[in-house]
């Protein structure tokens, strides 16, 4: 060995080694393959995209209570469409004949991305009339939500696992019986609520949101067996996510807007479900959870001190902008958190 | 089987199911919670660290063509000690006994960050001098490359495929002979020269770096036999830089200067190296050749013409911002362009 590299030291000849190409168990190469089509297609649909929103006039009406967000009134809206439509149209196209296990991530995105479109619609229209919305809003979340878990409970359409299983990091698989239906409602109306809450700065939410895509795309590539159909859904929306962030970093040309942010979420939960992870969702979404949190502890410390604030706003990043942070420091740094997170996910995932 | 779900669906108890827990062959825990840990101490450190630098005043002289960047002198340079020091500490304290390949990489971060200090030592001191500063720069980086590609060759010490072998997607490994030497000198000097020039805008080289580190690790994963040391080293990294990169965001507060550029370039060819993975690295370091490629062309066309430009800046992401990007922009979307070639190089590392 050690003689025959010697030799090759002094042999300028170019030659083939016969040692085999370190292939891998795993099916990588679709899954990612997907992500990059995806990450292509949408950011040639882009501009096109953000001209029709724009000649639509489906400018954002903003209330905020920061100035310097007020200059984004304008700013397309229903952006989300951009990535949702992507995700929808490349997945009926190649990853659903034989595979009907994807029916469900595309009701998912598809059911909300109209929601929140209709939702959207609503705003551009007039502001307003907030509580109508929500109530509405969270009533349609909820039955759709109900929709997807009893569709995860059809047999032959998503593996076996997937009914009233959940993975609990250490011990194993625990069968849940009944508690699963409310937990499955409350992490896919949770999580898609908590995207939305944390849709409020430029490239917030699509970024923390790709980062956890990512996550659970390859969290479904090795898990045993492999779901290998699962993890090209995933980077497919991490593609068109990234196409959708290359407009929408600051200062943001498109917003992603309740079609965006409600799809985003609710599928991210659909997704963590089909994978018996719904434990792990809160870790990988942490940057979602804590935005939630902090609206949750300000509405309630105001109600119970009778008109006290315990941070400047919320949710969280209202809050540290408001205490100096720059918009796009609490972004980028929401964003590494949010990648930390997912690694300590993506280990929970398989301890 | 169907009617043990439909039975366990109206069962309320919780019972741990016996299945096997989706164990991967694969060493992830050890290289993850590395980069959880390595960006858990740089946080630390991190306020510490910027503390010193700023009371010995090592601010960085400016002397660039955009006015907003003028704005940035003072900012506390050599701010890269504080990833390659951490990198260095934890690998010198938990990943060198028994695995003695580590001296590689350890070797190349720690020799090219004393370098870059000296050269950013010169420049804090006065402005000037920059022909002697660059010959005296890449002569000595030459130097530290040929001692890598030497120690590279050491039997026993790295794997034996490390030895002019160079992985060409689809053929397999070829031996390239004495060829070797010259395309890893290359790849060496031309990685860290070639991330220098990538550190202009906050936030840019350590974001793409930390991708660049993140691939190779994932590579270094699921090669066969898999190199979960030199995993746990990249993902060292990885932590490490996203910790420099929470100080590091757009409005910099440190800035990682010659002392961080040189030893991540000159490190990540090394990791490249190590993977024989020295064809791949240009496509995850896309971003770094395309900035290096715009400052040759540029260049060139500047001496060919007589003083004619092509673009309006070199490298390109000054030419993007004179266009009209936002620093912002730039930024980020070289972020998501290293993401995107991230995924093709790992792509091609395995076809």
């Amino acid at each position: 060995m050690h003689f025959m590299t010697t030799l090759s030291l002094f042999q300028l000849a170019v030659r083939v080694v016969p040692r085999p190409n370190p292939r891998v168990a795993i099916p990588l190469l679709t899954p990612i393959v997907s992500g990059v089509a995806s990450f292509t297609i949408a950011m040639f649909a882009g501009p096109y995209f953000i001209r029709f929103i724009r000649s639509r006039k489906w400018g954002k009406q903003i209330a905020e209570e920061l100035p310097h967000h007020v200059a984004k009134a304008g700013t397309p809206s229903m952006g989300g469409l951009l990535f949702t439509g992507t995700v929808v149209a490349l997945t009926v196209a190649y990853n659903l004949r034989g595979r009907q296990s994807m029916l469900l991530p595309l009701v998912t995105i598809a059911l909300c991305s109209v929601l929140g479109w209709i939702d959207d619609r609503l705003t551009t229209v007039r502001i307003g009339g907030e509580g109508i919305r929500a109530r509405f809003k969270f009533s349609w979340l909820v039955l759709i939500a109900i929709a997807i878990v009893i569709i995860l409970h059809i047999p032959h359409l998503t593996a076996p696992r997937a009914q009233n299983l959940v993975y609990v990091p250490v011990r194993g698989f625990v069968a849940i019986g009944l508690l699963y239906w409310p937990l499955a409602v409350l992490a896919i109306v949770g999580t898609a609520n908590a995207v939305n809450l944390t849709d409020g700065l430029d490239g917030l939410a699509a970024g923390t949101g790709a980062v956890a895509f990512a996550t659970f795309g390859a969290i479904a590539l090795l898990s045993s067996p492999p779901k290998p159909f699962l993890a090209t859904f995933c980077f497919t929306m991490v593609g068109a996510l990234l196409a959708f962030l290359w407009f929408n970093v600051f200062p943001a040309r498109i917003i992603m807007g309740d079609t965006g942010s409600l799809a985003l979420g609710a599928t991210l939960a659909t997704v963590a479900l089909m994978l018996n992870q719904a434990l792990v969702l809160p870790i990988v979404g942490f940057v979602f959870v804590i935005e939630t949190v902090s609206v949750i502890v300000q509405v309630s410390y105001y109600r119970l001190t009778g008109g006290k604030r315990i941070l400047r706003g919320s949710p969280l990043h209202i809050h540290l902008e408001l205490i100096g942070w720059h918009e796009n420091e609490v972004t980028q740094r929401f964003w590494i958190v949010s990648m930390l997170a997912g690694m300590a996910g993506f280990v929970l995932a398989f301890s």
